[in-house]
């Protein structure tokens, strides 16, 4: 029962109770630079009953708290749009940089109750949830995130009187919804839905369940847990999680070593085969904008490979106002100071509109293992990481296309020198394109690693052979147009 | 008549033209580098009737673009919760980086147009929002934007008859919408509306009318004007407007050197004070949140004025589902890269909401000017461009709130002092602070100025004696509350 985790009374008196809050508080203020110090992040989750005053617990928490270095999120603002997106897109969306803290009103554990209890969600897919809560958790944890969860805790006859209260002032009425309503209506099916959900995910993060039924209790007792955790965590240095096995599906592994690069296919063929692909994308673009099929294409390959070329064809057929091209750089400083996932998290695309990446989230086993710009239980671990994202993708419903491009060294020195002579494609070609050259082998081995480890049932890696860009082109679209029409058929 | 300055015929026979649409795309392909060196932003505005082929044009248009340079805003899917928003926001936001391009799929004559024939938008409403467009228009130009817009033309009879073969598909037929056969029925009377919303904002970038009956000879006439538009701007280089006279309605002029500093508050008052006013806050809030009113409240001062102090007596009472703080530090690359109020607007608080921002767009003209972050004649011009972006946020219904935070300099040596003395503060004070403090007179002067050119009726300053920070805290504090009063009458 969840009553018996309450955390006990100390049998503080009231003049000492509020002595120790206020040192408590301090404490807190304190600590904050010592966080920004470590470039610990760290998310404070308050879950709890309807009126069991979350909200103004928050307040109290950040009210000696630098602005500068703290953020509120509330689920009931940031989730508009939510049957648009993944279930973890509000959340991830919302962690905080490196050495600032974030308060949520209301977390995963509300939302996916509320959709499993009041919006029909079926069983199966509830299971699936936990499951990727239990991942997103391990994920903030072995990238340096410090959760705190706690659950404000009322008895039913408390929430019906503060309900009652509330609707009784016209002021404060429009608080209480139908489904807080519902709540204390079936609080018993709540409390085992609250339950359950807590011992399904008590593992990576612990969680706390405070009385709520007094604020000077509540708000000592959820300071000291907030800053013990912090206390602890400073304590112990920021965490760099060690890599994981995990048990994915696979898909055959496409090997470099094999690929017959000598496929090639004749201009006027080329020309016939691109107008055909393009009537065919565009009228299927056309039913998944309108069945909302999320589609995200991942272009990876060979510096001068033909990524550009590739991408610009496959997206001329389809309709602007349903697609967006992501062109992946080098993270900015509030890029880097978040989970290496959250720059594509927030670049998602809307159920119905299709995503093309010109480079994606393996930049982090590609370009970051080589230069060494994470270390080496990062890009190790991102492997799994990697697999976890795509396949909340997947359960998502999300179409996912990862291609790599491949050439041999010869042609791209062809192209390479091509673009140096030609006056309109020399800024296409930089130093560092030649330095990277020079890295073949390294990358060489990266790339198989890569495809050796992440290439999944459900979002597996499909080999372009591009000495010929236009077989490439033509590949890459088609395969595309066959992966919609599949995804059309099987919602069907 | 519109017809008759669409794009006149230059008789070219098919097979030049063909000839002349692949030369000109090769042009903008090669324009595009120069762009990027060049640190030239371009917005192409792509307007016109239902069903005139925008999406299509677009789509010819970057089909040899690099996607990293370039990208696609569409109207539609950009302005869901534009209820909530001031007019420009879903376009401000979209702006391009320096060196790239955005391609609209409709923009703000659509928006405009539409709201009032369709959206029951007041004649007044209306004629601010050309106001607007005006200023916006003139803002991007001065701060080197090139905007190019194009209306694709279609008779009457032309639009019935693709509207009509849209809806005979059914994989087409939802690309019609109510509001698109609106604007068939009613021709006449949108096509007024375009005409005068051209002629009333033709100054600042001129409307191109092109003809849409045939796909061949508008892709032609927009590569046309798109590399001419380019051309030209390229040549003349990056244009850094000129400081311009307005005739805001000014609030009396606040003057630094006549605030008595005196003014002090007893310990004991101020608990009392901060009480009522905390329960006061905390009701008015609510209220305004009900009546979807936004709330901006701005902190300036000098360092150690006792900012971070008063933003937390004031945040704490507010519902934190409802108000967000906005810490603003040195701009980072993504928005340097943009108008220097983009990063501004896109945190815009929801209408009903309240942003606290500490420090603001006010660095503009006083640590930019001081430390040559940007040039003379840039910040000399942002008094008047905070003004109208302040009388943009006044017209949406915005309450401002602007506080100056006043203190003499040896107030400010003491808490400096002290900070630097107590350990658990040191981080609170840097040495750029003491340089900053060197700067005094400098700042003083710059703080003069920006009292004086931005104190206008719609956003007032407010300057709050500091040396004493009970006395500060409670003046803040009621100034919010009674304005947040005023507001709720006025509504009423």
């Amino acid at each position: 029962m969840l009553k018996n985790h309450i955390r006990p009374d100390d049998g503080l008196d009231k003049e000492s109770r509020k002595e120790e809050t206020k040192r408590l508080q301090e404490l807190l203020t304190a600590q904050q630079p010592a966080l920004r110090e470590a470039k610990l992040p760290v998310v404070v989750m308050v879950e709890g009953w309807a009126a069991a005053g979350k909200g103004g617990l928050i307040n109290k928490l950040i009210s000696d708290v630098d602005p500068r270095f703290c953020s509120v999120f509330s689920l009931d603002a940031d989730r508009r749009d939510a049957d648009r997106y993944p279930f973890l897109y509000p959340f991830f969306s919302a962690l905080p940089e490196n050495g600032k803290m974030l308060f949520m009103d209301g977390g995963w554990m509300e939302a996916a109750i509320r959709d499993r209890l009041c919006g029909g969600l079926g069983k199966e897919e509830y299971r699936q949830r936990i499951l990727s809560v239990n991942r997103f958790e391990r994920q903030l944890r072995d990238n340096g995130y410090l959760v705190v969860k706690l659950f404000v805790h009322i008895s039913e006859k408390e929430q019906a009187k503060r309900q009652k209260e509330l609707l009784s002032d016209r002021e404060t009425a429009w608080r209480v919804s139908d489904s807080d309503r519902q709540q204390n209506k079936e609080y018993d099916r709540f409390l085992d839905a609250y339950e359950e959900f807590m011992t399904a995910t008590g593992d990576v993060f612990p969680w706390h369940v405070v009385d709520g039924s007094g604020m000077k209790k509540l708000n000592y007792d959820a300071f000291c847990l907030l800053t013990e955790a912090i206390g602890a965590s400073l304590a112990a240095g920021k965490i760099c999680g060690e890599p994981f096995e995990a048990d994915f599906a696979m898909a055959p592994t496409p090997r470099l070593s094999e690929v017959d690069l000598s496929p090639r296919l004749e201009e006027a063929e080329y020309r016939k085969e691109l107008d055909a692909l393009q009537e065919r994308l565009s009228r299927l673009h056309n039913r998944i904008y309108r069945k909302r099929i999320p589609v995200i294409v991942c272009f990876e390959g060979w510096d001068a490979a033909g990524k550009g070329g590739s991408i610009r064809r496959l997206a001329y057929p389809l309709d602007p106002r349903g697609f967006e091209t992501w062109p992946i750089a080098s993270p900015e400083p509030h890029e880097l100071a978040r989970h290496f996932l959250w720059r594509f998290w927030t670049r998602l695309p809307r159920s119905g509109h299709v995503a093309i990446f010109d480079r994606t989230w393996y930049g982090r086993v590609m370009v970051e293992r080589i230069e060494g710009f994470c270390s080496e239980k990062d890009w190790q671990r991102a492997y799994n990481e990697i697999n976890e994202f795509e396949a909340d993708l997947h359960d998502w419903g999300a179409v996912i296309l990862k291609f790599w491009l491949q050439i041999d060294q010869e042609t791209q020195l062809a192209r390479f020198t091509e673009r140096q002579n030609t006056p309109e494609k020399q800024w296409k070609i930089t130093e560092e394109d030649w330095r990277n050259r020079e890295k073949w082998p390294l990358y060489e081995e990266a790339v198989s690693d890569m495809l050796e480890k992440t290439s999944t049932e459900a979002a597996p890696w499909h080999i372009i052979e591009s000495n010929d860009k236009f077989y490439a082109r033509i590949k890459v679209m088609r395969t595309v147009a066959d992966a919609m029409e599949q995804a059309l058929k099987d919602r069907n």
